[in-house]
């Protein structure tokens, strides 16, 4: 099993944990938990696998990432209510599942041959797309955009270092394990410490 | 004209009647009554098609579908006044046509040749997303989505009966019949008898 | 450079000014301002490009369009305070994006050789679909869909126009010129002089 697979897979589990939770919270059946964390464990690498028109959407080819994710959403169904508190656990899910959804999505792009904006994007959005689509479906505040925080930065972030790495070092595991442990630590340092980007603010007017 | 066209027609249509009624408790004009009418009407069916890459998205091979679509919208246009509830009407239609766009995606994933799992899911996407897009898009509560109702589970029931019945018949078109029966019967008693699934429920932790 | 490739970039620089905008109102960061920048100024055409099975989108084979949009993005960080009404310039900079991004779906359908439906729904998609994108994501009421203005009425009638002038002249750059001129002189009509077409109105059951 190649590194690629492993991240996928692991991406897929964590995200599918994540939108269970968000199903939870808006109180659907055992079906509505299956999709809902379907649709956050894959749709990420979804809109990453029709932009770069692969042969086939990863998924499609491998009905196991499915099944991957209705294990997690069946686990949330019946234990859910063990959690102290829902809405942390989904914000720490969620940064340990970014943190291996952007270098899956680095790793296709590179995989496929393309330049470095294209390998940034894809990092971005393999990363971001499964949370918004199951924010704006279930009608949250999108995780994504959350003011303040350091989200889409860290998956930039984590994208450029891997981008680096690879033209430093050449093909190594290395860009993909660094681009994890960088996105991974700036969304947590975020959330935990406040760390954050200068936001836009109005400010009035120069006299 | 086969089995699967029809299915797709009559999909279109309904659905473009409910894209169409919601647009008018949005108050547009007509062209606003044609864009939701048609995103709805091939919103499954295109999501569906780009997923599992096929030549050409059916709507862009056939434009009939969206002339279809603006049929059905005009109408809705010059005669949603006459309607008691449009609510209830779209809650209705909404079934109808759920109940032919599932076996429309069963059919087409089995043409295609796909493993179970495949078939599954787009029954159960060229179902759910034309709706889900309209609901998003009108910033409507997600039909799809309504606590305690069945919805996909009623596309997922039809959609592995379509699949049992192939396994047992062979092809023949009385799976495609029996899907859209047992998803509009579950969708329908769900309406009517308040049929459901037990859904999740927070509960206090055990002592 | 061709017709084309100017309206694709005059449309991607300035929807990502009006993405930037709405990112400066949700008060973002600059790596937030270039996420929903860039999701406005290519969404439509992304659209547009899936939908039509174009070897490549078109931003995946030109990554100068995403600078385009970045560039757009950090000039608004950097200046949108100096705006007196941050709504009134994304409402008349959409507008101009609009006029320009029509003429650019309807030439790129013509020159995949489709016919005139399929044309002139790309024409609407590639307009309408960006900046739906922004306002579903950031959770504005979107701008498409306002009621009782002039928005994908004048993408139709832009696209319309396109179409007849071909079917009178043969191929000729006046056609997307003509495009753009009727887009946006109907959109400005709309907002500066209340230009509308009669939305729905529920009326009482005649008597």
């Amino acid at each position: 099993m190649s590194v690629l697979s492993v991240l996928d897979y692991l991406s897929v589990f964590i995200f599918a944990l994540t939108g269970a939770l968000v199903a939870s919270r808006a109180q659907l059946d055992l079906v509505g938990f299956v999709f809902i964390a379907s649709l956050t464990a894959v749709g990420g690498g979804t809109v990453r696998d029709v932009l770069l028109d692969r042969d086939m959407v990863f998924w499609v080819a491998n009905p196991w990432y499915l099944a991957t994710a209705s294990v997690a959403a069946v686990l949330v169904f019946f234990t859910a209510h063990l959690l102290e508190s829902r809405r942390r656990a989904i914000d720490w899910l969620d940064a340990g599942a970014l943190a291996v959804a952007v270098p899956a999505g680095v790793g296709v792009a590179v995989t496929l041959g393309h330049g470095p904006v294209v390998v940034l994007i894809m990092g971005m959005v393999t990363g971001a797309f499964g949370g918004l689509m199951r924010d704006v479906v279930c009608n949250e505040v999108p995780l994504v955009l959350r003011q303040g925080e350091l989200y889409l930065s860290a998956a930039f972030a984590g994208a450029l270092v891997a981008i680096l790495t690879r033209a430093v070092l050449g093909p190594t595991p290395w860009a993909l394990i660094a681009c994890a442990a960088v996105t991974f630590l700036l969304r947590a340092g975020s959330m935990a410490f406040g760390w954050r980007l200068p936001v836009y603010k109005s400010r009035p007017p120069r006299s």
